[in-house]
């Protein structure tokens, strides 16, 4: 087993384990413990009903300090009233007993159907198991462990050099349904043995997550479980980063490699996904209007439906464009499938459909407008739409 | 035959016919003859990309008198440049010549797929056909030849009496994919014999569209060649409607009633559609609220599919609502299915799964979330989502 995920960094352990939640016996709890107390920032879903797990976490991360992480699968934790914010309480007061922390450094997460309770006996048994396992080599077990209806994990790694340190991050993260850009899109749990102050870090992970998570969509909806969290425990023992600076930037890039690298596997394991689809909007007068108009392209059924059947129906994207909100030229716009333009100044062209076919049966493809009314672009990532996705959640509970 | 739809008012003829757009044989020209000039007003798609049909026919509406619709489906007549526009005002030409009327009172509209262009050989061709089966029991066949992928023709009428003179209200309407509530939302004609002033009758549209064909959603998408026309001829021989009063929202309800018996009907045919939803939000503070959940929950890919998959996921109900923008209190949110409640403040009840079952097994189900709020509270229709809307939208242009 070689150290991956959140376990590559110096410093961290983590364990994956099956505690019974999840019917089919399959693992549903993960934790990733650092040696140390770790400095901590954290995204949450901008939903308005928000987990019981997840709100007590968004509370108690702004300390900027954490030790562990727990996260189980199965349950959402969510829509139980007062029983869940106690429940969640008792989950996190069992998770720093076992990592000998105070329970303000205990981060919890729970995913999975809305409006059942937690098994705290199971979560109890669990968590002691899981603690036993917790191996540097545990990555890849606790990125199993979050799964739910995702069909493969998704970890991530990169390193960089600062002040003659070796400085490593990483990373798991879980999707695939609901998952729509609304700040932070699913669960990811991300490390890395910098040391960095909470502010920063705060900073480093809103900028990228921008960039990132927040560029993924599979079918528009946003959970009320999601949130993204990074402990940075200092282990590598370069100077504090504490503003921004070549330090700074140095870490932004190479965080930003992970988000987008597990970002990208969000959009190609979204549900019943056949394809991964990196849409780009160019030449674009702000970012505002780059970013709307993705918005409409990524969420529309028709446009992912035709991308199943490799049909190179342009006429629904420069739609799912013209009714986004936003305000451009429909008469300057050019659109492409990969490299080939089907669409020019608005007007479709007699494209060669062979060539259409070759593109569209890729399982990546670039999609690309271009509106020729400035110099901003943008980018985002999804997936076709398939009879699976229809399959997958249409029996999801049962 | 009986009079039915737009020639179920008086001084109405229409014609339906197949003039070799489609390829697969099917009628796919319309023809709406008015023996009089009409008082006219219409609704048009807020798309940024609009079809050069419509187009054409928004800039000429504007005068508030008509002739004559005609419809073709099997080709948008949409991104193909100045072409289409030149085809448009040939079309145009082509029916006001077989109407005897001035080109300004010929409506056109153009529904299929985007990027081709006409073929205006097959379009006069059919026209001079069209204009010879003229009938007043022809609304039928003229429903019939505007369906795409709709499954069956939408038409209703309704009648009232004003002066002691029968006042009739009759329409069509097509669908059933790329529809989402801005504005207009499909292709819609309206006929009546009321005598009515081209003011009022765009307000009795617009009052009208508000409640019933922008509350239709299938798939969140709208076409570039939305639009609801309506044709007034005063045949009827009433006193000129030229104000509000009784006799003004006596219109607007008969009117009501035919809008929203079509826009159910294009509810329940969404493409692949097994059930029509009606989604209804009470106790809200305001009517955007309201609205705005509505649209979310509508738009819903998971929700949609639970509802196909006969799953009582009411968790994702309340989880659309939580991510629509709205600002509410979760934990004073009831949940209904039918008339079961299933989230009480909030909270999941254990609800009996048999009785919830009954419900989601019918063909048209109610589901109401009561925010308790406030006193104000909106509906909206949508359908589930399966396997067919998949299989629809996959391989349409071919």
């Amino acid at each position: 087993m070689a150290r991956s995920g959140v376990t590559a960094p110096q410093g961290f352990s983590a364990a994956g384990i099956a505690c019974g939640l999840k019917k089919n016996g399959n693992p549903d709890l993960a934790v990733v413990l650092s040696d140390v107390p770790a400095a901590a920032a954290g995204i949450f879903t901008t939903n308005v009903v928000k987990g019981h797990s997840l709100k007590w976490s968004r509370e108690h991360i702004r300390s900027g300090l954490a030790r562990v992480v727990a996260i189980n699968s199965g349950c959402a934790n969510a829509c139980v009233g007062e029983d869940g914010d106690r429940d969640a309480a008792v989950f996190a007061g069992f998770v720093s007993g076992h990592a000998g922390c105070p329970v303000e450094q205990a981060v919890i997460g729970s995913t999975g159907v809305i409006g059942y309770r937690l098994d705290m006996e199971k979560i109890e048994k669990g968590l002691e198991a899981a603690f036993q396992q917790l191996s540097p080599d545990g990555g890849i077990a606790a990125a199993l462990a979050v799964m739910t209806t995702d069909t493969f994990k998704k970890e991530a790694e990169a390193a960089f050099e600062l002040d003659g340190k070796l400085v490593r991050i990483g990373g798991f993260a879980k999707g695939s349904g609901m998952i729509h850009p609304n700040m932070a899109t699913m669960i990811s749990i991300l490390t890395t043995d910098l040391s960095i102050s909470a502010e920063m870090l705060d900073k480093a992970l809103r900028t990228v997550a921008n960039r990132s998570f927040n560029r993924v969509s599979v079918d528009g909806d946003t959970s009320v479980c999601d949130k993204v969290v990074i402990l940075a425990n200092g282990m590598a023992r370069n100077k504090l980063v504490d503003r921004e600076g070549p330090e700074f930037e140095a870490f932004v890039d190479s965080l930003g490699t992970v988000a987008v690298t597990l970002s990208k596997m969000l959009a190609r394991d979204g549900e019943g996904a056949t394809k991964l689809l990196e849409l780009r909007v160019e030449g674009a007068p702000d970012p505002e209007t780059a970013h709307v108009i993705l918005n409409a392209i990524a969420k529309s059924p028709l446009v992912k439906t035709a991308f199943f059947g490799q049909d190179a129906n342009w006429g629904r994207i420069l739609t799912a464009a013209g009714y986004s909100g936003a305000s451009f030229n429909p008469d300057t716009v050019d659109v492409f499938l990969g490299n080939l333009i089907v669409c020019r100044n608005g007007m479709g062209l007699r494209f060669d459909e062979e060539a259409a076919l070759a593109v569209l049966k890729q399982q990546e493809i670039t999609v690309t407008l271009d509106l020729k009314l400035g110099s901003v672009s943008d980018r985002m990532w999804t997936c076709d739409f398939s009879y699976d996705y229809v399959k997958i959640n249409g029996s999801y509970r049962s």
